[in-house]
């Protein structure tokens, strides 16, 4: 038994309330180490010679990434206070008892030395991500490059590559016009990148948050836009830019030139007069990049703090927007995103939060900050091994289940999984091959959480490194992959029409490094779903290979074989074809009972 | 290489501020799994053809638990970000670089994948211990035992066991008599259990926040102790008991009268009217502990909070108290705790705050909440080693350096380590042994944190569980302990003298599971001191016993041959002799060149 990769602490990492009186437990042992590990549990305050209130169950591997399998049970007792410990026997039969970091051969007796968890605490803490949001669908604009009721020639709407000075004249009214593909789509969330007046395209350098730029139209646009967009069922998601400002922000303005008179100091961190502020030297203030860069705001400072808070109330109460996605979010003080949460669920307990973060968001997702994050670590995951080759099919699934397994079990579902986005190159530049694209999209559209589609992904749109993947958007027959359109749509009716597919629990999973594939059966109250991947160039007849010895991770051979037999009489719902028992290079197929 | 132990995350357990621009950042591997970890880190928005930031620094194991070893460097960067990795190689000579949870086999060159840790972030979240505190002595005195004024026969106040009913009347005019013993201890902080206005005798059901309790005096008999202690150059600390009231607390009465209509009716937990507070029944009103308990307060309610916010407050301004200990402190909310930080340290920053928890304190001392705890794992540490023999001597170290290493390092110096408490039965009671006290009060002494003796300890006074761990404090000479008590003020001189001894970096650690022996040599600015325990029966001649072949875990043999042939002109500070070589049974030496 690996003692020290085991880990268990009373803190909302491991042990959460699902709700009144159900608590979420969660133990990390090595991988592949245990046979079983078991959970027992009593009421702190009842004396054992009043009533015995012991219990013991079994936990669940819900996950198993590279290197670690994370354990969970989920259990209830109204209980002013729980004590628990857990009971591990590993593969080659060796028990022992582990609670508060102590391994013992002995059931715990002294209840001092078990875990100790306060149900009031936990259920004070608990994470409530918005329930309308789970595992929807966004699609992620960026405004200046969508559409346009402007008169703009297609010369200049296509162009490529694109710079960042290029202003293709996108705006909200273009957004309008077109909702109704985004409803054919079935997206059901819109993101757009800031759309506040700013002299940029992109609109990252704010100069007025109270109000839209001028050139993508007027407050009264947005509205339309949030109106239609909500009759249509859709929801809108909005880009807050708090960590730093336009240098022609009010304040900065003011700054720079009462110096160290203005009263606006205190919202930047400024360290001397005159202000270094030409491209190439270092600035003498603390601002985004380096050089010449935006200037950082100081939110510690509670009238900055209050000023930008009151921003995002604003949007949210007078133009019902659903949510806000937050820019450089993990460079903002946890203090910040605290208040920040509080002021917005108390204004609109179901308005979302998701934080900008290319990491493993820990600290910031556990309930009293973001909903969700930008999930780069999946982004990460699927181009290393569509992309790039340098992880194989388990290491790939090892790290979607890194996610799962450190992440709320409610947040999972909301977690904004990418595969491209106005920060990355084009998903097809990147693999340069439709079919891996396809995969990818697959991958993204047939797993838990909320899968965001860049705009134009869906027409196979190209483009590089930032700025270029930021083209004016396919609108023209000739330019559109009307086959990639219809694999995103199929995908997309797909999952909505099986919540299998996003909300059932796996109870089979092959992957195999040598063909690619990857093979999960999922269940949901009765309903039985088979979801393969195949991330290679080769046929592969799958009863023969599910017969042979794989690679099993779940399951045993046996298993392996009745599956075989099972996949005989199952249709493909992704073509709506019987299933003839093969699959083919790069293919995806979700297969059903006939 | 054991990829499953190794572990690092961008959050305040394992990468926090020193001060500005010093971080220090901590990774987890395998209990001697390594031969070198090696820290790279460069600023992440300098771009490298401009300048190439890139820098590597050695990192040392700062501790070894049972099963893992944790690594630190702290290092100096102005930077807006830092970007690093680490490199790790293990002793069969395999070299990897880690970072977010990848692990690959050259180093990272795509900064996107390096961990990113915002320096402003962290220096805003900056844990601030008071420094005062660091390493002083403290002494719990529970004050309706300690000492009185008032004419208490002998018999009465010796009698034995202790019930909770026996009040001896002990007040605080007692403990300003004998503040003298304290100074000729060596006493630097009081830490009384409460005093506030309540029937019983321990006071933890306080009946009024406002005032002393009757029988322990007056609001000026406070006032004279604080004062005199301070000119003492002692520091005072009280008890906060804000996790439940009496039920003869105003607002608690007010609800059993007015039921619904009470306007505290959201100060505590009611789930219906009438109340069951009968003892043996489950009340219908959470409590602490459920028959009969005390209610428990609902301090999510602002105007709860607020209210004993304010009473800690009061007690700083008004009395000039140097800290709050908080009872029951880890079934009350993150939430409250933050606020209650956040306005202590506003009145006084060099307030000390001290929470009660029985386990690892995880996220109550990441610098937001707590200074400190009651360090109960270093508690069960001593007595498993040295009272029930159920950890061998490695096993011992290992869970000190368990807390060494999963705690900050400043709030390490402040921990309150203990060998007994109001809340155990003493030391003495449980090892049945006037040598194996000594030895735990020399470990408590002479390890770095807060040493917390407990009153009439030092005169080896007896009792078994709570309440007879609370028997009349032993101010009668023949029933004093001389010899004990000048151990403890010898330890306590020893301490003092030596700054060594507690701020010393370990640059040897030897221990030996079969003789009990454990070896520490520490530096600090010139000075080294050798500590020896033995926990054993046997005499060991030392310069043999390492001369062979020891079983050494930060040294190799030469070393230890070495420190054989140094040892030889040594004295041992605690006896002021010559040392002879040898080492007793339950003997403790503290050695120093001559």
């Amino acid at each position: 038994m690996e003692f020290s990769a085991i880990f268990h602490d009373v803190n909302k990492r491991y042990c959460y309330a699902l709700d009144k009186n159900t608590f979420l437990i969660r133990v990390q042992t090595k991988k592949d180490d245990m046979r079983k590990v078991i959970l027992h549990y009593q009421d702190k305050h009842i004396p054992r010679d009043y009533m015995d209130t012991h219990q013991a169950v079994m936990m669940e591997k819900a996950a198993s990434d590279q290197y670690l399998d994370y354990y969970e049970a989920a259990i209830k007792m109204d209980a002013m206070c729980i004590r628990y410990y857990f009971e591990l026997e590993d593969c080659k039969g060796e028990k022992i008892y582990y609670s508060n970091y102590e391994f013992v051969k002995e059931p715990f007796t002294d209840v001092e030395r078990m875990y100790d968890c306060p149900e009031l605490l936990r259920e004070q803490e608990q994470f409530i991500v918005p329930r309308w949001a789970k595992n929807k669908v966004i699609y992620q604009i960026f405004p200046s490059r969508y559409a346009t009721d402007k008169n703009v020639p297609s010369r200049e709407w296509y162009k490529e590559p694109i710079s960042f000075k290029d202003d293709l004249q996108g705006n909200l009214r273009g957004i309008i016009d077109h909702l109704d593909h985004l409803e054919e789509l079935g997206v059901d969330v819109i993101y757009m990148t800031p759309i506040f007046q700013s002299p940029s395209c992109h609109k990252y350098d704010t100069v007025d948050y109270y109000h839209i730029d001028p050139s993508f139209g007027t407050e009264e646009d947005l509205r339309e836009l949030v109106d239609k967009a909500h009759k249509m069922g859709m929801r809108v998601i909005l880009d807050a830019v708090f960590n730093h400002t336009s240098p022609e922000f009010f304040a900065f303005k003011d700054v720079a030139e009462k110096e160290w008179d203005s009263k606006y100091i205190d919202w930047y961190y400024i360290s001397e007069f005159p202000l270094r502020r030409s491209r190439g030297e270092k600035p003498n203030y603390k601002c985004f990049g380096y050089y010449g860069g935006m200037p950082k705001l100081n939110l510690e400072n509670p009238q900055t703090s209050r000023y930008f808070i009151d921003v995002a109330l604003y949007w949210l109460k007078e133009f019902h927007i659903d949510g806000w996605r937050l820019d450089v979010a993990d460079e903002i003080s946890h203090r910040f995103w605290k208040n920040f949460r509080r002021e917005v669920k108390a204004v609109n307990p179901e308005a979302l939060i998701i934080g900008e973060i290319w990491h493993y968001a820990g600290d910031f997702l556990e309930g009293d900050e973001w909903d969700s994050v930008m999930n780069y670590p999946f982004y990460n995951a699927v181009k290393d091994y569509v992309v790039y080759g340098t992880l194989n099919t388990s290491q790939f699934m090892g790290n979607l289940d890194f996610i799962r397994g450190r992440s709320h079990i409610d947040a999972h579902q909301v977690l904004v999984n990418l595969i491209g986005s106005h920060d990355t190159p084009r998903f097809l530049h990147l693999c340069g091959s439709k079919e891996k694209q396809k995969l990818a999209a697959a991958m993204l559209l047939l797993m838990p959480g909320m899968p965001m589609i860049y705009y134009g992904d869906e027409y196979g749109m190209q483009g590089g490194q930032d700025p270029d993947n930021r083209r004016g958007m396919y609108w023209d027959q000739e330019h559109q992959d009307q086959d990639m359109f219809s694999w995103y749509k199929k995908l997309i009716q797909v999952r909505k029409a099986h919540p299998v597919i996003t909300e059932g629990k796996t109870i089979v999973r092959i992957t195999d490094d040598e063909s690619g594939l990857i093979v999960l059966v999922k269940e949901l109250a009765g309903e039985r779903i088979t979801l393969i991947f195949h991330n290679g160039t080769e046929e592969v007849r799958l009863q023969e290979w599910l017969k042979k010895a794989v690679a099993t991770e779940d399951m045993v051979q046996e298993c392996a074989i009745m599956l075989a037999n099972e996949l005989k009489d199952t249709k493909n719902l992704l073509t709506d074809t019987l299933f003839d028992g093969a699959i083919n290079g790069y293919e995806v197929l979700v297969l059903t009972e006939i």
